[in-house]
């Protein structure tokens, strides 16, 4: 599974000329901090607390009142309609969304930049717009709208994780960006993601790891790592993430809430800075989509974005229109459930969530039957070696700009695979070739056993301790395949039921090394347990409403206070 | 432009062993050309008499009755309503093209199979379920479809042009052809093509060259070679093509009929015997399409064939359902016309053709600017590298397999960008980089001019003498850039005015050599000049019906006499 690395672009000397840049840039952050929307340095807890984990959403309520918390919980949906009848104006949502989206940071370190003052600016501007002109100005009008860093906003820094892209201005807002403005967005916050974006967890050399709102001990995943923080927080209406490997999944799962990675050429990618000015890496090829906190919300964006027709301006993007689809009756549902890929098995509490699905699906009228691996290794390797067929090119040059250290799971990442070995033309062919067949033979199984969708893990366990998960499988597996997911909550978190299985033998090392991760339910309270739904190809307005459906059968029996929690 | 190709797959000795399968293979093909349908050898022209170049078009009504000629020259879209209001049978519709599909064979070499016996009980079987149920089996009720060779028909040989491959008998009928036999197609015939499915061209080992029915001193073109000739003869009521670089369009073009290359990933490619059977080459990406004599019947072929939805079956293809677009009125069209592509500049026939559309256009109340040369020697050598960046191996081990002969047009094209030359993964990736901008810059340029479309020669040239052309830059920059095409007759054709400019004074190589090729009116007599109208991406229906009002507009003023011919 993975390859050599040969570590050659750390340069301390150069290195030194770039940590007053990214002192800078964290004064600007810190700066972004505004008294009126934080906690008092007094209530923070200490760093020795957070590493011991706390719960940092139940922390959050001390800043806010009661309008400000019935504002931030609700849903995207709720708000966006409710703004649209002058029940709310933009000011308002956005000062609540302002003092959680503050407070998250302090407390999980979710933000790359904080820019209220702005967002406030835009607030009023559309408040006065709906005033004068009794309508909004489109269909996400005065949403606080959260956006991965990554993405190329006028006048401000777009570095993707990277140290020596910090002088990286980007001349205009793109494509996404435009469009969620146009469309009545509030833009506040950019989100915090791992080195080159390429770990299912979130540290970097600029800001630092992000920590996991449920449990502060743990990652909130990555690389959309502040986005599952803030969603969590409920620091933003919803966020707009990216994903090649797991990268909306993971953080959605491990923060218990929701994302979409939508089928792949849905939404325009022009302007987001990524690690390949000059390759376009299209054997797995990335995607964005949102993070939110219901199946709603991700729909609402979604069609939002789509409904601008932005194949006119893209011509990479699929004239595919955006569908309203109904939810699916329960009884009308058949589904498959994997309950381990082959490969890598998943940990008790995630096995225990697999069981309670299929209980609570098939006493809802849920046809449940069995999905089993299809040659998973093979595929993911495939994938693994897909990543890195320029031989690291892009990325260690970008990281050899200012000679950064390679945090561990860079170094892991640019193991992938052949690492830097060499992958020919004829090779690239063959990695085509595998994908595209897989993507018929999982086509043909699941039309052979009349499914339309596939219940899995989102990842081997819950959320891990930071700068320990090597293993996308679950994830990266429909990165190559592109068959769209939504990563939605079970509603379950950890137990203490959840004990290690010590008769368990792992079938091979990276099972064992990944399986040893999850160290018993101490270590992980609250976290929250995710599941993944998978569909057809472009069929993302129907995985979403069947997460939705499936997703309230699994919370049907929750009790009063475990509903509040959520 | 061209890279170095290293010849070593031939082997004399291996080769002697497949010449008996030759023979057979054209001894079966003989076969098939039944006395009752065929022009008798007395009056068949002399190998002598085809190679100074004569019109076989006009031969060919001498073995059919008048309600014969009536019926072949009918538009398939004519043909399948009369035949669903019972106003025709599939047997007297198949009787009529079972003849000009032979006689086509026997003048221009344009069948790899003929077996009008299994399409004659086909025909059968389709009357008895209209006698029986009063209703067709579908939209293509009765049609004589023809088939390029290298598509997957259960029981029968596939090779692609290789003789190595004289041996792989297909297992199954394969989507596009499934899928047209569900819909009540009768097939009757499969096409030629060149070795390697790799030239503008026509040669091949296994059954020689094919001729242009205009002037069979020409080629018809290639890869299609064999759809482009049928067409021309009335020989089929439409054919399906496939296209990587021209191989439908310099066809369609070289024979004066019509031929769609479809935004890629529109029509299933399951079941397509191509030269990669482990690799897949998809940074240019080939389509299947129609080739016909109308756009009607394009529009017919292509509405049937996607409104199957045979993305519910391979995962590959877009499911983009197919629109039915109205005519546009000339008075709201805008289009550009490109004159010269600023690499290799066309020569006098296809100028004079361009200029007349110009006027023709304009008289008609179209809008008309010019479009200027973007980059096309970068784009058109891009396309070249992506061809070969496997440095050969697929091509290369498939000639290995029998050590046949490599025709003078493959050599060529083996040594299309770097020839045998390494690609690594990184300058994949550069590829695509390259690509995928020029996707961009292209579409905004189309945007910043406000045109929908663009008028381009779809080739340097009108039909050229055969293993000549060597330059694809006029199609096969819309591959790479996969914006699609419509290849129409002009209503042109090769004139005495049409002289070679003597003054012209080439820019390179390239054009130098392409230029040469065309020698001046008395050898191309009767060659139609084609044209090629492009749209945006995944606008297919509309490219047609627009292709349909221009071809209109420029056929306006034609004499009762040249319709006749046409």
């Amino acid at each position: 599974m993975f390859g050599e690395y040969i570590n050659n672009t750390e340069d301390p000397k150069k290195y030194e000329l770039w940590v007053p840049k990214i002192k800078a840039y964290r004064e600007r952050l810190q700066e972004g901090v505004k008294p009126e929307y934080s906690l008092p340095d007094y209530s923070l807890p200490s760093e020795e607390e957070l590493e011991r984990g706390i719960d940092a959403r139940a922390l959050a309520a001390k800043c806010l009142t009661g309008e400000e918390i019935e504002i931030t919980s609700s849903s995207a949906t709720d708000l966006v309609q409710r703004m649209a009848t002058g029940q709310l104006t933009a000011v308002e949502v956005l000062k609540a969304f302002a003092k959680t989206a503050t407070v998250a940071h302090q407390l999980t370190n979710c933000a790359m930049e904080l820019f209220i003052d702005e967002g406030m600016k835009r607030a009023e501007e559309l408040d006065a717009y709906f005033a004068e002109h009794g309508e909004t100005v489109g269909p996400l009008h005065g949403l606080p709208v959260s956006m991965k860093e990554h993405y190329a906003f006028k006048g401000k820094i777009a570095h993707a994780g990277y140290v020596g892209k910090l002088d990286n201005v980007s001349d205009e807002d793109l494509a996404i960006v435009r469009d969620l403005y146009n469309l009545g967005a509030v833009f506040y916050v950019r989100t915090t993601e791992p080195q080159m974006l390429m770990h299912l967890c979130s540290n970097n050399n600029i800001t630092g790891k992000c920590r996991n709102p449920c449990n502060t001990l743990l990652t909130p995943g990555g690389s959309s790592s502040g986005e599952g923080a803030i969603a969590a927080m409920n620091g933003s209406a919803f966020g707009i993430g990216s994903d090649i490997g797991g990268s909306i999944r993971g953080p959605a799962a491990f923060c218990g809430v929701w994302g979409l990675r939508p089928t792949t050429k849905r939404i325009s990618l022009a302007g987001v800075a990524n690690p390949y000015d000059d390759q376009s890496p299209d054997v797995v090829y990335p995607t964005l989509g949102p993070i939110g906190r219901s199946a709603d919300d991700l729909a609402l964006c979604m069609k939002a974005v789509i409904d601008q027709n932005p194949w006119e301006k893209d011509p990479l993007v699929l004239p595919i229109p955006w569908k309203d689809v109904p939810e699916p009756e329960p009884k009308k549902l058949k589904i498959a459930i994997c309950y381990d890929d082959g490969f890598v098995r998943p940990t008790p509490p995630v096995l225990r969530a697999l069981k309670t699905a299929k209980s609570k699906f098939e006493a809802a009228g849920v046809e449940v039957v069995e999905w089993k691996p299809l040659d998973v290794q093979k595929i993911v390797y495939t994938c693994y070696v897909a990543y890195n067929f320029d031989q690291n090119y892009g990325q260690k040059a970008r990281l050899a700009l200012s000679g950064e250290p390679v945090v561990h799971l860079s170094q892991k990442h640019l193991s992938f695979g052949l690492g830097d070995g060499a992958v020919s033309g004829l090779e690239v062919q063959r990695l085509v070739n595998i994908r595209d067949k897989y993507r018929c033979i999982y086509m043909d199984k699941m039309n052979e056993m009349g499914i339309d969708y596939i219940l899995t893990p989102a990842y081997v366990s819950v959320a891990a301790k930071p700068e320990t998960i090597t293993y996308w499988g679950y994830t990266c597996l429909w990165n190559i395949l592109d068959f769209p997911n939504v990563s939605f909550p079970s509603g379950l978190s950890v137990l203490l039921e959840d004990r290690v299985d010590k008769s368990f033998k792992p079938r091979n090392e990276v099972e064992e090394y990944e399986y040893s991760l999850y160290t018993g339910p101490d270590d992980f309270v609250n976290a929250p347990i995710g599941l993944q739904l998978t569909g057809r190809r472009y069929t993302d307005e129907s995985v979403i409403q069947a997460a939705k459906v499936l997703a309230e059968v699994m919370q049907d029996e929750l009790t009063v206070t475990q509903r509040a929690v959520l």
